[in-house]
């Protein structure tokens, strides 16, 4: 097998740019042997997978490896520790047709990389049946993402869509839409106990959410503080209501 | 007043160097004016104020002014976006004698930043009485760990000290000192039900609590996930114990 050594390589140069969002259409890039496990537990197809030479060997039996140097793997992640391997994954599209009943978290408008990622990871560990974001939310296939995701992108169905539209759906299909708000015009999150399904709102980490979902929702949650603070870290209080409500 | 106009003037170097933390023994830095007005409410002392010449006049009745151009005051924040002022506050210093009944959130070697900032500023909105950190954390008064605590630390009292010895203050007190694990050999968190008071102890983001403070630990208490995900990011899962012990 022959060894990429040049970074100006028309593959590297091409792959290079699913760094940038605008390029990320059907495929993204993922870092590390942790996410690329991940993937390959969960049947993902892999368009390239590029290894250093003395790392190959911990490869299992798969196509589309491409060897490469150090220097050029440097290119296609912006982990300054890059751990030896990247691998370009198809990107899923889903349908809103596919919401059933369940339990869901929806993100409206995240800017947050670290949140959104953080976000997701707690709504796998919740054992959720999927996660809606907001068009307007950060990347999920940014690589700070995919860091603080830890691969649960892998474990549940992400839709990235019109959060208004798909909450509407939901509502459609008989499962209730939770939105947390700051304002106290609205009931402790305790109140709420054991729903089989539902669809928990998380709002912008400035903004909150939107006058629109606010007056969609089925039911305004918010979390009583006791203390000074002002308002939690949005993923901490998904945390806090996710693992109230489940 | 006279205007500050040169980085090598001798008070700007002095005060630059309180970005790092060999020479932050009895002082610190504050950027922003959320961060200084949360100071001047809870009366902290202020060694010097800096600040931009054109946004001296939000300035209330202070003393210790120092007016400084953008160019100068870029040199004692590292935040790409200063907001006009800076401030050298005075840092506090408690002892472990201090340490009275009541609840308290006990942090153990926490390495990042981020996560130690969120996780004091979620023991505030929790109400609880105090934060211990222990001397291997990352520093409370990174310019980091500051812009995730939002101002916390100004709120509740934080040791930085010995957890071991901390911890062993406490129960001497009558506080019982429940460690979590990722050990299922645990009790799930739910089980523990509205103690009047605790330290809930969390650990490092790789390794989690000590060898010794498990052995410590009156209670050891796991989150039961449900998902695939491996883990959940600390400062999500010490707002979830949190909310469900107050």
């Amino acid at each position: 097998m022959t060894i990429i050594t040049s970074k100006s390589n028309n593959l590297i140069k091409k792959t290079k740019k699913l760094l940038q969002k605008k390029y990320r259409q059907e495929s993204y890039l993922i870092e590390g042997w942790h996410l690329f496990e991940e993937a390959q537990n969960s049947g993902e197809t892999f368009l390239h997978i590029f290894v250093l030479e003395e790392m190959a060997e911990r490869l299992p039996n798969v196509t589309n490896v491409t060897l490469v140097t150090n220097d050029v793997l440097k290119e296609l992640t912006d982990s300054p520790t890059p751990q030896g391997i990247v691998a370009e994954v198809t990107m899923p599209h889903r349908e809103l047709e596919e919401l059933q009943a369940g339990r869901y978290l929806v993100l409206e408008d995240i800017q947050d990389p670290g949140n959104l990622g953080t976000m997701i990871r707690t709504a796998d560990a919740a054992g959720l049946d999927g996660v809606i974001v907001s068009n307007k939310s950060a990347d999920i296939y940014n690589q700070k993402t995919l860091r603080s995701m830890q691969g649960s992108h892998f474990h549940l169905p992400i839709w990235r869509t019109d959060v208004i539209r798909a909450c509407q759906q939901l509502q459609i299909v008989g499962v209730p839409v939770m939105a947390t708000t700051l304002s106290q015009q609205s009931v402790d999150f305790r109140v709420i106990q054991n729903p089989s399904h539902f669809a928990l709102v998380m709002g912008n980490e400035g903004q909150g959410i939107s006058k629109e979902m606010a007056e969609l929702a089925d039911d305004l949650l918010h979390i009583t503080m006791l203390g000074k603070a002002e308002s939690l870290n949005v993923a901490v209080a998904t945390g806090i209501v996710l693992f109230s409500l489940i």
